[in-house]
This record gives structure tokens, sequence and C-alpha cells, in this order.
């Protein structure tokens, strides 16, 4: 393993041991690409999710929230593609009963031909390979895979069977009466509940174009080859916003969005190399413009957010299979004619991120192995989260030196003060270095210290997570200090 | 219609023209049971889950939450008893092909004994069901029905199947391989989440008996009769809590439960006589007590909350089938050995609320139509949500009286100061009362109108939404004023 994979690895441990996520139903030995998020977990992961709501919807005036379910009408996946389309191209080899996507298969040669040195060879199987896929040839790629001799990894043969497409919606039967069951589907994505809603939101909101439609919700892909932790799994959450403009406008608004949601990032306080764009050559036929945001994982460079300009694709394919109209009428008056804009369908700009990957973005960032040296010369090592204070799970810890002398009872008081505010823990047992690290292995970013000499001057120790660094403040004044940081 | 379901009718049109609810995926014309959450709906839904999860965890020191998966193992719903148990007798018509609940059927004949007046075949008629039912003697039903000669309100014959279990999970197939796929369901309770995380989420987060574990999130039930509105959907949301202690004191936790979670109904300022609780007579065998916290809803007294005393049932149950030991070792003496208590598997307290029922608690008893009556004696309807403040979609209306004069720039000030501490509205088009009228329909507190007074004295027109009592106060108190009535 590299040392980043050493890393990865590392920062899944201790997502375990301090309660961030854990396994899903672990105690039957788990289910495949499906995770529970433990207590630090769901508190991180409602504070990211609360954070981007926040800026989405209550900062800016001209978007507003919905809540749709993850249930919808069939015909919205007809309509939006994909029942046709969200398919993955797979092969079943007959001697194991194994199942390849056919993508898979072929990168795997190509990486063999590439450690082998010979680079050249892989890429022009890949460059067939896109070609074949592009052209949706599959008798084309099943020769592809005979030709270069490609065998199962667990048969060893090259007894495949033909290529099929396997549809990655989870579906399932709604309703009681057998003869009228439907099949519905579980979304794949949040962003089909914002369209199929837009003209309702737009009348019972009353608003004007330029403006947005946000949502966060659970979305389901069955995917064929789910891996790396939280980044890609079955069940998960996306954060997305729909922006309805003018068509002509999307241009603009693109690179509007495509920089406001870096910025987004970088309010957090992460370092701005960690992050680059990474501009679409290939689009899909209806789409103009589209980029990821993409963050340096243990793992490598990864999309943790898509900027895409859709055009007027999706409104116009639901205007078809519902037969109702999806028009808005903009009766701002067009400069070149004079009158107004009109009845047009809304061009859209979407930012769409994921919020298990922002989630996971926060744990590689924040976790790290510190080797502090002590004044003997020796070292020490300390584990540290350094989570952004407005979106850790703990904001204070309270922690009386000793169990007694009245401490207790002062942290109380304390406790009592700050915790209508923000998440505080109490704790009184242990050294208090021991209680400090704890803290800092879950992202507590201040931790307060009620001493003897808090009865004397009511001064407390606060003790910083990130430098370590301890000072005294007055008590009264914890409660600001802390609050001050959260904004 | 009775003037109560009027008034249910009325709420649910306001529901869809303010933005609060909208029928799923209604371009398609719905699907059955399932609603979205509109501008306003999502931010009063979130707001109540935001209070109730506040309460239960940042107030609360000995609760920590999760956010488990909507997908879990399937054997978690074998040991739950979901998969043997979690079903409705079934009856079909052979000529119609509509299928019937068992229960509905022969209820609906009881129904129509009472409104003849022959009440006594009615009870006889219910408890001799009631005693089948118990039996599970299904022979016996059918033959009930029979004797009965309860007929098809659609073909109008008794023709009817032998009657079967339907199991209310929905299933799906996770993974590609078709060999290897797992039926898995999507779960029907968020409970289960928990108790299979009980020892990661003990030992994580170090947390000593007793102790709470909460989550809110979405379940799943294949209702065959959902009706009433948000009232019984197919696709829901719960806010459940188990609280686990040592077996002997669930009886003193259920009464701490029952009477903390009223009071928590209470805070939010809802007349007390609103509610009231159903203990329940009939109890699951492995349950110690249980209660219902029932709120009046215009369609009468209906469950919005359960309480249930579930002794270590389901704890037990997922030992059995995990093979992993559930117990906790509890070190507290026992003052009638002088020993630990030491190791035992918890007994638990549940406490489970509808999210989607607290909603249309909240717009029930928020919605109200006044009859206003003008100087000249002539009488107006306003229209109004007295929605509490603190879970209000919208906190702060800002109102320049006139688009021009400066006053839209004073407004904007306002809007910059308080934006980032509660959501607020701008809005400078159509008369005032027009805007209040507005406001009050999707519940905002207050209304702050800019004048020209203002210029002259930096005091602004604050316009409270219940008593539609307006007072000066100065400019720089606007947001005070409201934060103060969010704690």
């Amino acid at each position: 393993m590299t040392t980043n994979e050493n890393k990865f690895q590392e920062i899944i441990s201790h997502a375990k041991e301090y309660g961030f996520v854990f396994p899903s139903s672990e105690i039957y030995d788990g289910l495949s690409a499906v995770y529970d998020y433990g207590p630090y977990g769901s508190e991180l992961k409602k504070n990211i999710r609360d954070y981007w709501w926040k800026s989405m919807t209550q900062l800016n005036e001209n978007i507003v929230g919905i809540d749709a379910a993850i249930f919808m009408h069939p015909t919205t996946w007809k309509a939006s593609g994909h029942v046709d389309n969200f398919s993955d191209p797979m092969i079943d080899n007959r001697d194991s009963n194994k199942r390849y996507r056919v993508d898979h298969l072929i990168e795997g040669l190509a990486d063999k031909l590439e450690d082998e040195g010979k680079n050249q060879e892989a890429e022009a199987l890949i460059s067939e390979m896109d070609r074949l896929l592009a052209a949706e040839d599959y008798a084309g790629l099943k020769e592809l895979i005979a030709t270069n001799n490609i065998v199962c990894s667990i048969s060893g043969t090259g007894n495949w069977t033909d290529i099929r497409q396997f549809n990655l919606m989870f579906s399932t039967q709604l309703g009681s009466v057998a003869e009228d069951a439907d099949t519905i589907y579980l979304r794949p994505e949040t962003a089909q509940g914002i369209f199929v809603n837009f003209l309702n939101v737009q009348k019972t909101s009353r608003m004007r174009i330029p403006f947005g439609i946000a949502q966060t919700g659970k979305a389901f892909r069955n995917e064929i080859v789910a891996r790396q932790f939280i980044f890609r799994m079955r069940e998960f959450e996306q954060m997305e916003m729909q922006f309805f403009v003018r068509p002509g406008t999307e241009g603009e608004w693109y690179r509007y969005w495509k920089e406001a949601r870096l910025q987004w990032h970088l309010s957090l306080g992460i370092s701005a190399d960690k992050y680059r764009y990474h501009d679409h050559v290939k689009l899909a036929h209806y789409a103009k413009e589209a980029c990821d945001i993409e963050f340096e994982f243990p793992i490598g460079f990864k999309e943790v957010e898509g900027i895409h300009s859709r055009s007027d694709f999706d409104l116009t394919q639901h205007q078809l299979f519902s037969k109702k109209k999806m028009q808005y009428f903009d009766n701002d008056v067009d400069p070149a004619t004079g009158k107004p804009y009109g009845n047009y369908i809304p061009y859209v700009v979407e930012t769409s991120i994921g919020l298990d990957r922002m989630f996971l973005l926060i744990l590689s960032e924040s976790y790290e192995v510190e080797t502090l040296t002590k004044d003997d010369g020796s070292t020490d090592n300390r584990v540290v989260m350094h989570i952004p204070a407005k979106i850790a799970p703990v904001k204070l810890a309270v922690l009386p030196l000793v169990k007694k002398d009245g401490l207790p009872e002062i942290a109380r008081e304390l406790m009592n003060d700050c915790k209508p505010h923000f998440r505080c823990f109490y704790e009184e047992k242990d050294a208090i270095g021991k209680r400090y690290r704890r803290q800092d292995a879950i992202g507590t970013p201040f931790c307060v210290t009620i001493d003897h000499q808090t009865k004397e001057d009511q001064t407390v120790t606060v003790r910083h997570r990130d430098s370590m660094l301890q000072e005294r403040i007055s008590l009264k004044d914890v409660k600001e200090m802390v609050l001050k940081n959260l904004l």
C-alpha cells in the first residue's frame, strides 16, 4: 500500500472508532456499499447539510427550497432518460456466473499493459473501447474482449455471454393489488423532483427568473462496483440546486455558479490548492458546458461537485411526456425589441454536490497525526481532526479539573448557559490531557477547564484544538467566544 | 361534508396554494399517498425536525444521534419480526380483481349496521372479527364474510378468494449479479437502525446507562389504504428515540418520557386541551406499557406520537439472529447486593413521532380564517397561519413602503444585517396591506415596514401577525426583537 492508501485506511478506522461512520448492519456482517453515520458522524453530516442549505436558500433571496419524495411517478424517469439510458453495458462469464462492467474489464487489461510498459498498446485499446462504447457497438466490444483474450479472474475462462445493458435504478412495487401494482423506482438523483415541481414552486413562491430551487435528499444507484468507503455508495445523499435562467444568459450564470461554488468550499477554510476544476470535454447532447470541482482525496483528485449547464432539456422532456406546459412568462423588456421576452422554457444551470463525499472530504482534510516532542525529548503522537468550527460535531467541551471542590457545579452552570446555543460535551473523569486528546479525536475546537483559580477570579483555561495553545479568559466570555467562531 | 371535513379540505388547498405541500409528481397526475414539500413546507418541516433534534440531542447530554441508512441487511427484518408479522390479511374479489383489507371489509358492514341502529349486531360482528383475527383463523374470517353476505362494492358479488397475508414492506434487489442479488427492504421504521448499532454507538460515545439514541429519517410502508392527505403516506419520516435502561427501571422511565414528550408539544405553545393520552390496553407480547399522544385534528383525535416500553425484545432478537452479544456491563453498584449490576441486555423505552403528522398538526392548529370588521361596518376575511415563531418558515418580512425615496436602500441594509441569523423575506411591490396578508398566509410572525419617518428618526413599524397590532421600534432593535422570539 502507498502512504496515501495507508492514510485512507487510517481515516476509515478512525471514523469507525470514534463514532463517525459504521458499516451498515455490521452485526449482520454489513451490507455492501451502505454505511451508517454514528453519533459524531450524524452531527457532522447534519452540520454540512445545514451549512449548504443556509448558504443556498437563506442567504440567496432568489433561491427557495423543496423536499420532494424519493418515490416519483415512473414516467418521470422515462422523460429524464433514466429508464432507457441510465445503464452500464455488462457481460457475464458463463463458468463463474460473475458479472463485469465491460469498461472495467477492458480497463483492467489496459492497466496490466501499462504496468508492463506497453503504454501505446494500452492507449490504443482504451481508445478503441471508447469508440465502440460511444457507438453502442456491443458485438464489437465482445469481439474486442475475445481478440485480447480477456478472461474472468475467477474461472480463468473466456466463456462470455453477450453484452447487455444493466439499469442502475432500484425498482419496487407500489400498491397492494397485484394487477394494479406499479413498478416505481427509487430516485437515482434529486434533480427531477425539482423539475417536475418547477411550475408549482415558481407560482407559489412568486419567483421571477433568474431564480433557483434547492433540495437535499437521498438518492439510490445499484452500482456494480461500489467501493472506496463512502465515496461511492448505493444509498447516498445529494445537495442539488437548479437555477432557471433566460435562454442566452446560461453562459454567464454557468460561470457565476462555477466560481460561487468553489468559493463555498473555500469559505470552510480549506486550502485552495487541494481543489481544481475539471472541465468536461465530452458533453451530453443537450448540455452546453459542464465541469467538476475536484478535491485531492488521499486516493487522488476526485469529483466532489458538478456544475452543469443543461439547456432546457429536462423541462422540455417533462412537457413532452406530461403534456403540461412548462413555460414561464417573462415580462421583462427585451431591449432589442422593446417588448417583453414573453413565453419560454427556461434554461437550467445545476450545481450538484454529494453530501457523503463532502463528509469524506472534511474527514480527509481534517485528519492529522501530529508528532509532538515533549520537554524530555521523547515524542508522542496526537490524532487530531481539524474540522472547521462551524461544522464541528461538538463545539465546546466543559471540563472541571477535579470532581470536587465545587468545580463540577461551576462547570454545570456554564453548560446550562451554553447548551441552548450550541452542542457541548461535559466530562469530569480522567486526567485533563487525556480528555483533551479525546476531544481532538472528534474535532472539538474548544475545551474549557474549570480549576481552583476559577473560584477565585472567575477565569477559565481555554485550550485551542489546532494550536494546542491555552489562554485564560473570563468565565462569562466563554459563550460569546464560541459563538463568534461559528459565524 | 361536516364543518371539520370542510376545514380539513381548506387546509389541504391552502397548503398547496401557498407552497407547503404538493401532490408528488403532480404533472403526471400524482402518485398515490406520496407528497412533496414546497418552498414554505420544506422550511417548516426542516424547522420541526431541527427543533426535535435539538431538544432530544443537544439539550440532553445522555442522548446521542445517529443517521442509519434506509437499506439494512435483510436479516434485520427477520429478527425484528417484520418479515413474518408486518402484514395485513387481504382478500380479493374474483370478479372485480379488487383487493380489500379483511378488517376494513367487515368494519364497513359494521358501520352500515350502526347507521341502521343495529348497534348490538355491529358490536357482535366486530367482536367476532377481533377474535378470529387474534387467532389468525383465516378460514373463519372468510366464512364470516360469506355468512354476512358482504359483497365487493365494484362487482357487487361475493366471489372471494382465500384470505392471504400481504406484507407492507417494499422490497428491491441489491447487487448486479442476478444469482447473487439480495432481496432487501426499504425500512418500515427507523428504530431497527438504532438497535443494530446499539453496541457501536454505546462504545464510541462512551455512554453509560441510562442513555438514548435518537434518529430522524424516511421509512416506507406499502399501505393498502393510504389516505387523509399526509396523515398516512407510503413514504414518510419518523423521529425516534430509543432510551436504554436497567431492567426494573423501565416503568419510571416510561412515565418520565410520557410526560416529557407531551411537554415538548406544549413547548410550542399549542393548547393542552387539544392533546390527550391514549393508553394501550392490548399490548404486544413483549411490551410492558404503551400509549399514544393524540391530537385533535379536524378529522378527530388521532395519534401523532407513541411512547412504548419494549422490554429487551429487540436487542434479544438481534442477539439471537446475529450471534453477537448485545449485552451491556453496568458497573454501578446494586445496593441490594453491594456488587455491580454486571452484564445484562438493556430494556428500552421508545418515543416515536411522525414528522409529517407533526407537520399536519402544525398546519391544523395554525390555520385560521378570521372575519375582520372594518370601520365602515363591512367585513373581510383574513387567512392566517399562527405558526409558532421558532418553527415558522420565514421569520421576518422587510417591506419598504414605497419603491423610492431611499426606502429600499434602508430595507436592504436591514436585510443584510438579519439574513445571516434567520430567514427573511423582502418585498417592495403592492399595497402594504396586501403584503401583510401574503405573509399571514405563510405564517411570518413579524413584518417590518420602512417608511419616510424611518429616514427621520430611525424607527420602523413592526406589525405582529397574530394580533395585527403595529408598534414603532428602533431600526437597530429589529434583529434582537426577532431573535428573542426564536429561543
